[in-house]
């Protein structure tokens, strides 16, 4: 498809359905009986069951399969601060990728106020409604804050998916780029590139993995416990455990000498010559949309080993579908009150292990967002460990 | 069916179901171009649309067709201050109901708050998902202020169903009624018994269909210019255009003479004395729930001409499905602003037409909830009434 047809088509899908959702009754009502049992007065009996119990709302009501897609609008694909109204449509196609790939309920929140607290108090006021709340396209760093507070306080999971959804795919691709490459977690060096909410959380998720040996870049190169310039509260925490030989300069010199380079940044900030002073069997993802850090093709004729991107016309597509639907179809399941990061990386490990050890190529170490067993594997994966960690309800 | 089956029934189907709504895509996404029209990188170009003029939102976005049921849980069905999670049965109940008798999406928030500037707050952030607002279930006299708060400051409508939809459908039943009895708005006497959120808003839109003529009650007796026990703001007001004698005493002292009597109160405060004391066929709308303030029985053997309850056992159920679908699939047609007097009014006249003169009987005054004709018949009214009023937006 061409871009202007893809414009074109794009806007008349919307304008024909007049949106992308829409709410569905599970039952008919047809006569005075059938409404006595959906209203009143027979829906007094489920509200007097769930005011003695709380919990009897995931028996009783939708929240057992509601999830809300909630924005402030900051940060909307590559689009940036449009706002709540004209991010409707993002989120609308959030809730549709969910229902396809998970067949997980989710329904748009736009909210009209970029103020964290104000964010944090909305989200905490619409609770009751849902059975967890996937955060959406809000700008860092209110984004660490807002999730932060927001887990501290609400007993159902809050799961930024800029950040962990990312972060678990890149994981994943991860974890099978090493088994090709004979190298381990413990003694890889990883760069980053971009400081914002995807970056952070994949340094938190190496991190977590065992790398230990690892530089987070944003747009004034590496940084470093003391740099004073661009800092913030989570880049001064993960410049706590990060770089420890506090290397300064641009990415050109940090990125010479390490085993993989990530980029969540911007088109073409990577050159062939910087791929060439990498270590052996250089590992790349460069996920900056629609463009890449570099080009496959260019990355691979410099020696690149593995390549993923944010691209579906080119192999091992880092797509966030891969993840968000089946961890919270998981977490839903049995009624979790949070995603933690055992849950996470049972979900990294889950889209790993889809592709075998004799399937993997250089070409293939993350599945197909299409590949219909992901998001089941993703679900079990999730949900064995909320129940082994103790974060799930029983009924 | 006898109570403790549909008890049990009630609770079954709502276990059965987990809950009563779900959340459907109105298309597929089966492939990769699939995908990239419903999300990214297509729906980048309807958000800019949306960004360059938010009312395009209409055409691109299920805004068009979306409708929030917003509650506190302060004031639910009959049980009262049960909470937000608790009521959360009965919003999805009104979100069925909506989707059942005139196919309008309508999506339950419950909010975890009581405080009426917070309810405020959180729907005017919430808006930009919604194409109006059906407020539910909030006690008086807050939802007073939140409804009239919110209608200043949102382009959208809000409708608070408790007070609106229960006043239009009695108004449609008055107007059958008065039809029967040849009487005329101008010329009766009306004491309405329940100063909540039903009896204030039947009494404001009695004024706007001409009638001066009437006396407010509340759990102290009549409402009256000066009284000092027991009034607020709406009971100041209401006082200032209505029992202009300043009849003070107990309903029964005031309900002699009145050629209507309409109760939000509770049951059995009518008998048969009262009925006999009141002016040649009385009408009586008695809708206290579940049981009424007098029973049609008694109510006819003391000669009412005229009587309606809210309940399905009895001729003439005051029932609000008969008017909020119908109501807003009007008012979201036309993507109108607000829901004005004028549109509420255009309502009455549609349901109580649906009735033709030689239908007309005592025991059909009001339509059954059931006919099909009425939330047509009802949105096309309202659609028209808005487009004449000038609230409609053009697409």
């Amino acid at each position: 498809m061409v871009v202007s047809n893809l414009k074109e088509n794009a806007l008349l899908l919307h304008e024909q359905h007049q949106g992308k959702l829409t709410v569905k009754a599970k039952m008919a009502v047809e006569n005075e009986e059938d409404l006595s049992l959906v209203y009143s007065p027979g829906v007094a009996e489920p509200c007097r069951e769930i005011e003695k119990n709380e919990d009897l709302a995931y028996k009783y009501t939708m929240k057992s399969s509601m999830v809300g897609v909630v924005t402030d609008g900051s940060a909307v694909l590559g689009l940036g601060n449009i706002g709540a109204q004209a991010a409707l449509p993002v989120m609308e196609g959030k809730a549709v990728l969910f229902k396809n790939f998970a067949d997980v309920d989710a329904f748009p929140i736009c909210l009209n106020t970029q103020d964290p607290d104000e964010v944090i108090q909305a989200v905490t006021q619409m609770a009751p409604t849902f059975g967890g709340i996937n955060l959406e396209d809000i700008k860092a760093p209110h984004c660490f804050y807002i999730e932060e507070e927001l887990k501290k306080t609400l007993d159902i999971p809050i799961f930024h998916d800029d950040q962990h959804g990312t972060a678990i795919v890149t994981l994943a691709g991860l974890v099978n780029a090493l088994k090709l490459t004979e190298k381990e977690f413990s003694s890889i060096r990883v760069v980053i590139n971009g400081a914002g909410a995807a970056g952070v959380a994949i340094v938190k998720l190496l991190r977590a993995f065992g790398v230990s040996d690892m530089i987070l870049c944003d747009s004034k190169g590496a940084i470093y416990e003391g740099r004073n310039e661009g800092m913030n509260k989570i880049k001064d925490e993960i410049a706590s455990y990060t770089n420890k030989d506090r290397l300064k300069g641009d990415l050109r010199s940090v990125i010479k000498d390490s085993d993989v380079f990530i980029g969540v940044s911007l088109a073409d900030l990577v050159d062939e010559e910087m791929v060439k002073s990498m270590a052996t069997d250089p590992i790349i993802f460069a996920m900056a949309n629609p463009d890449p850090e570099i080009r496959p093709e260019k990355a691979i004729q410099a020696g690149a080993k593995v390549i993923g991107t944010g691209r579906s016309d080119y192999p091992n597509q880092v797509n966030n579908v891969l993840a968000f639907p089946g961890i919270f179809k998981g977490a839903l399941s049995v009624f979790a009150s949070e995603i933690n990061e055992e849950m996470k990386t049972a979900a990294v490990h889950a889209i790993a292990n889809l592709i075998s050890r004799s399937e993997l190529t250089s070409d293939y170490v993350i599945p197909n967002p299409f590949d219909k067993r992901v998001s089941e594997a993703v679900a079990q994966a999730v949900s064995d460990m909320a129940v082994k960690t103790g974060v799930a309800r029983t009924r």
